[in-house]
């Protein structure tokens, strides 16, 4: 555990304390959910380990783990999409982290092309039919690059 | 599984389809990113199994599944603060749901008695301070609701 971190000893001190004393799960990992500072639009959830959290603060940049390469991922230093924190939030019981970025370059964060990971919608409540098969619709109509120039041959991180 | 959802097949189907095709982790969970649809705040990140995510989809409002309880949370059920779901989108892979949603009554998403369940904020960057421990600073002040008169002796669900 990094020594930026406190242990975590009461519920009081969790919630309502001063200290950062994040829970990570039974993999080391907690769930990070990245959204746009200026629009508010969710851009990519993902996961920090220890190292990625500690080094996050330090650069003021997004650091995650990617559990498809199993390996800290400095978003933006293949792409150039770095992702500037304007504001980091940790949530009531300490495990999960929200961060308020600026991207660089073309504002993507989508290894797909789109600027969020979200680009489709899932119909629900009225608009939802019962019997009928989900048909999720686009919210995003364009990409805003072309994965292949940017990753060339690089592994899809989707897994099935 | 629920007959809502498609098997995955592809990668393309997963990620440039139109078909509903979750994908659920170890527990049988998929993480959950809450908004406030007119703020862009992130009020919460929860969790759905495929009853959870069907049951959401039939109603409109926010179903969780309680980690801590281990049973269906319909959001609102005890506290009068029902989550009604403006938009809900899936991400690339299809392992996270985006919900944007207006709250009934006071607005308040957290137990702990605020708005958001993210009312702290980590310093950063420029705004660390590498040697000294690190002290989180509260951005909201004031809570919306007292828990205790709206949860009485329900069990705190924060787990150290």
């Amino acid at each position: 555990m990094s020594e930026l971190f406190e242990k975590r000893k009461t519920i009081e001190q969790v919630e309502e304390g001063s200290e950062l004393a994040p829970k990570f799960d039974e993999h080391g990992l907690i769930p990070v959910v990245t959204t746009d500072y200026a629009t508010g639009e969710l851009l990519m959830h993902g996961y920090m380990n220890a190292e990625a959290l500690k080094q996050t603060i330090e650069k003021g940049q997004a650091v995650y783990y990617s559990r498809s390469r199993k390996a800290l991922w400095h978003k933006g230093a293949t792409s150039g999409l770095y992702q500037d924190i304007v504001e980091m939030r940790i949530d009531d019981d300490q495990d999960c982290v929200w961060l308020r970025v600026k991207v660089s370059g073309s504002g993507a964060s989508c290894h797909v092309g789109y600027r969020s990971c979200f680009y489709r919608t899932v119909p629900n409540g009225k608009s939802f039919e019962a019997g009928k098969p989900v048909k999720l619709t686009y919210t995003e109509l364009t990409k805003t690059f072309d994965p292949k120039e940017v990753y060339g041959d690089a592994p899809n991180p989707t897994q099935l």
